[in-house]
């Protein structure tokens, strides 16, 4: 990953701000032959636009997808199809208001990242957080419908698992409740929960954080690599660059400390369909930086939204000390809309890793058992 | 990071068995001018080496670490320094004692890489974990002991805060104790306690995970990149590469998910030195992916050894089931040796980060105030 | 360089076909704030764009450009400068006429890339070549002239050194005159017998080859690196990469293969301006794949454009055989429009490798004579 | 490629200086389960090796390659393999005579790197040239070996085919006579007028330039990419790279410019083996940056020996002028020691080019005719 790309053989390369007149996005490596039109990119941004419920920002960002190459009608069957080349991806932003920056343009908002770019660059664009806003997510959720279709049979999903002290009950995971309420929460009943709670928080003019949880199935065995590739590094690398997010972990994660080798390493048995039975997954998918062929299973914790109505002290861009709240429209809790980023940002690294273990070694195929 | 590569203008790659003739490394892209002699890589080294407590495991491996290339004679005064060109670094293996592996040979050791390795690649070098031994770490502490030297001012340093489930009193800790225990545990107290606990782990034939913190201080505001190169995004991946390592979170971590706005977001002042004095350090340093010129803080997750005592069901290479348990000579707790690692995988990212900001903008000095 | 992306510190990527919607790239790792408007961008493409005489092709092609990203109004004074984000750039495609490809769809032009992009992809957009039509190349243009700012005080230029067996005379070289003419070619009375020339093979539908050169002036001396980033090899990796070139030289060339040791070698003086003074240039600005300071010189050979009115054997996409001429509005010369793009390579080049050495050297100083 | 790194999936690292310890080389990203020994790299390294013949310099370095790292016994047969993990690849110098330095200490040898290096780092190590000397390219040598291995059928091979002014007959060429002469040339009638024209050459105590050929056999059609990873640009970079080299050119090369389109495109017919008959070869087997199929042909111009014993202009360490000349052991025409070089350099590009394209595009098949 460098500065605005990630990925090596299934590269993504973003640009845009916030505010500008759009945000792009260049998918580089895309195998070609892949059925692909703009309803396959869409749906996946529509679950992460905002303004669809109380709970997220009340901006309305239509956030509709352009392909602007690398497609093309196959000769067969005239479906339209990747070709190889690179893929160019448009959103136009439009419900960049007018309104007056003068506050922000001149204090640094606390917990954002007004500070480090002035200091880092020596400007910044200030409407909007420009390049710091969540807004360049769009692009990711894009290029991550992409990916989904680069690994055969993989299903990559996504659930929010915790909201400020409060955890799910795991118990009651139910993939199909994802879809039924705004937080992206597979326990029903914490969903419930959930609206009260977020209620509260977000009249009371605060923000909180959350934990989300990304599951991949279907990741044939083998993907990742031993030392620096290692698949767990690349996915802690892809989670982490998304805005706002302080922990990534992988399987038991932060839980493993406090096991014991007998507790936290999976035994195997045959399995009935020519690849091993794992008797837990503790690992998360995972061992020595190579997917095991279980589900890889990873969660990620976002700090609270910073833009809150209290006020806060800071400093101005001259040197001076300021008092600051921020008004406006925002997420009581960005965790939210993170859920289809994070799927995204795992599936471009399943993507990116199959098509380098496809190039180094050939076959994506089930080698054991070995016949010798 | 690809494959046995990590870093961008500041590169190091590995190479190297466990139980090959040695194991190397070559660190690309150091400035040069830089004094350096094997003596300024042996000290960390010396940090990492097993056998120095009964908390680590009994191998003997003395790690003398040779340059081979990348220095030369300073005219002006004799002192050997960095000449900008790749800087070679060996290791010879002297303790690989010839054993009977026909265990783990045809058996997957539960919790190891060993299943993955063969699924991927089709074959695994079995003696002693192969390339999938944290025996490779040593070199990236040798490339570490280099990447401190390149950013001026810089300190890094590293402690043990949990292990299992017992966490330090952080208000105990005090830096001078990290060098006087066999944990690298900061809190004199804790130590005393980790000493009688893992001498029970050890006795049982059983191991336990750990929780390990990273400090950079001196690191100038600035350093990272906004998008995917962030500088929280690298360390992630960089401390998530290591051996056994399943969580990473900066600043507040995980923690930050339970925190409202107003708790979570650090409040700024003026400061005297011409930066601006953070009320708080919740970011960990990092804000937006750049650096705020505050203390760099992360932590890792390090599950237990998985070479147990105990029976432990699993399959072999044909697609049998059987029971293996582990002899040998092993780490309890794996994660105590992982501190040195962990300091010198954090120290190559910032070298990497402060090489890469240079180039693109070519002051790695305060900006703010700014005069306007 | 990687698909569709060249550079490391300051890169490029593009994306777009000839008959696409839009053509885009993205400018990433450019430094903050240089001023940057689209007019700083405009009159490169303007020298680039087609049908401004009989010797290129009647296509018309505005090339307005549109920054979409990655600047922002200064505060000081308000110009419009680089922010360090990454550089978003479209170019609408306007002249795609509707027309008949049936012949092209299912036949391979000799000398095209229509046999190599189906059996590699599978598919190809025939409409004009696609990709892999010279339109790409005007992104590579915008993207230079970025580039040329990024050096202080380099001047990049270009010429047309030679058309067919026609080689100008060097000693008639006046910088001026390359604007002057059609050709890009410094000799006056050259350009004179290249349009009578031209005009012949433009009547009889047939094509002819073309020699260009570039020479960077105010090049810092040490830029490059020693083994695999030697700046000759980038730049000759740059230039082979524009369509249709054959051949690249750096200095003497080819003809560097003639002389002794004595005839080659550039002797130096002291020089008056704390520079050595070279009495030749025979390495054309580079030794050790370093720039000494003096002029860069690179010379590339473009092949005569393959798309004649002769009739030409060649095979169909399912296998049988087939006679083809292409027709429509074709360059005579495709060298001559090369001339811009094979500037803006090297400027790429260039600026990449200044971030690159100011990133691992610190300085881009002059340091001899060297004081100890 | 990247300062002492090139390739993407097969990539190369090298380290190590002329009169260091040793010199040594990193291949990552080979694919497991090829056949390796130090044989199989030795065979090329002895036809590089110098001391040969009275036409090279008679330093005796008799580079035995060590292979550290990345190889095992495989399971079923024993027979070594490698193990796709990184390559660690050793040749101790043992023939570093002691000798007075203090002339090019201080002096820059007219045509090498020695100002460069020195104003690019500040320092250099001059014995020998350092890392800038053509040492290093025995690990090239070693790497090319691997990847020859890589590519199932590919056969590259290389031949000298000008010496100053003089190029060989093209009729008489015969591959089997490169290797019973010291000239690798193809043709013997040539190659004994080279022999008498060398003598004097060396015993004149000058040197000449040369030019080489590669030619790959054997390459699948669809390997390179269309547009900064052009199979051409990325032969470029690999050769121009190579120590002393000014240009290269892809088939018909600079003799290009001077062709109509008729005279240049090579026309096809169906051909009997489900493969097109091109009816010439012109483009050097690529279109488009793309492989034909038909067999890949390079040229490379390399100067002539700066080291030379007449004596020449130059300046000082410290901003003096000064006389030198070069004693000591070397080519009077070092681009015959290039031949194995190129191949090399040439086998492993297309060794990246084939690993890349099987991770994009995941067949290596002809897919043509098209069955549609």
């Amino acid at each position: 990953m460098s500065h605005n790309s990630f990925g090596h053989l299934f590269r993504v390369t973003t640009f845009g701000e916030s505010h500008g007149p759009a945000i792009g996005c260049v998918v580089d490596g895309c195998p070609p032959l892949i059925p692909l039109t703009e309803a396959d990119i869409q749906g996946d941004l529509d679950r992460r636009r905002p303004g669809q419920s109380r709970f997220t920002t009340q901006r309305q960002e239509p956030d509709q997808v352009r392909i602007v190459s690398g497609v093309f009608a196959r000769e067969s069957d005239g479906v339209q199809v990747t070709t190889g080349t690179s893929i160019g991806l448009m959103i136009d932003n439009v419900d960049q208001r007018s309104k007056d920056y003068s506050d922000i343009k001149d204090k640094y908002r606390p917990g954002h990242a007004d500070f480090t770019y002035d200091v880092k660059y020596g400007i910044r664009d200030y409407r909007g957080g420009g390049r710091s806003s969540a807004r360049e997510t769009a692009m990711r959720v894009a290029a991550g419908a992409i990916a989904r279709k680069v690994v055969p049979g993989m299903v990559v999903r996504g659930a929010l698992v915790q909201i400020g002290p409060h955890k799910i009950d795991r118990a009651n995971w139910d993939w199909e409740e994802v879809g039924r309420n705004p937080f992206f929460c597979p326990d029903a009943k914490a969903a419930a929960f959930f609206a009260d709670y977020l209620d509260g928080v977000r009249k009371s003019g605060s923000s909180i954080g959350a934990v989300l949880e990304i599951v991949a199935e279907g990741v044939p065995a083998g993907l990742g690599a031993p030392i620096y590739s290692k698949l767990d590094a690349e996915i802690a690398a892809a989670l982490m660059s998304i805005n706002a997010v302080k922990g990534v972990e992988i399987g038991e994660g932060f839980g493993a400390a406090e096991l014991s080798g007998e507790e936290n390493a999976d035994e195997m048995r045959a399995g009935n369909d020519g690849r091993p039975l794992f008797l837990s997954n503790h690992a998360g998918g995972i061992l020595g930086g190579i997917s095991t062929g279980q589900p890889i299973v990873a969660r990620f914790a976002v700090k609270p939204t910073s833009s809150i109505l209290a006020t806060r002290a800071t400093v101005t861009r001259t040197g001076g000390e300021a008092e600051m709240f921020t008004k406006g429209r925002h997420d009581p809790c960005v965790g939210i809309r993170a859920v289809p980023v994070g799927e995204a940002m795992v599936a471009c690294v399943l993507a990116d890793q199959y098509l380098r273990h496809r190039g180094q070694v050939g076959v994506v195929a089930p080698r054991w058992p070995f016949q010798e």
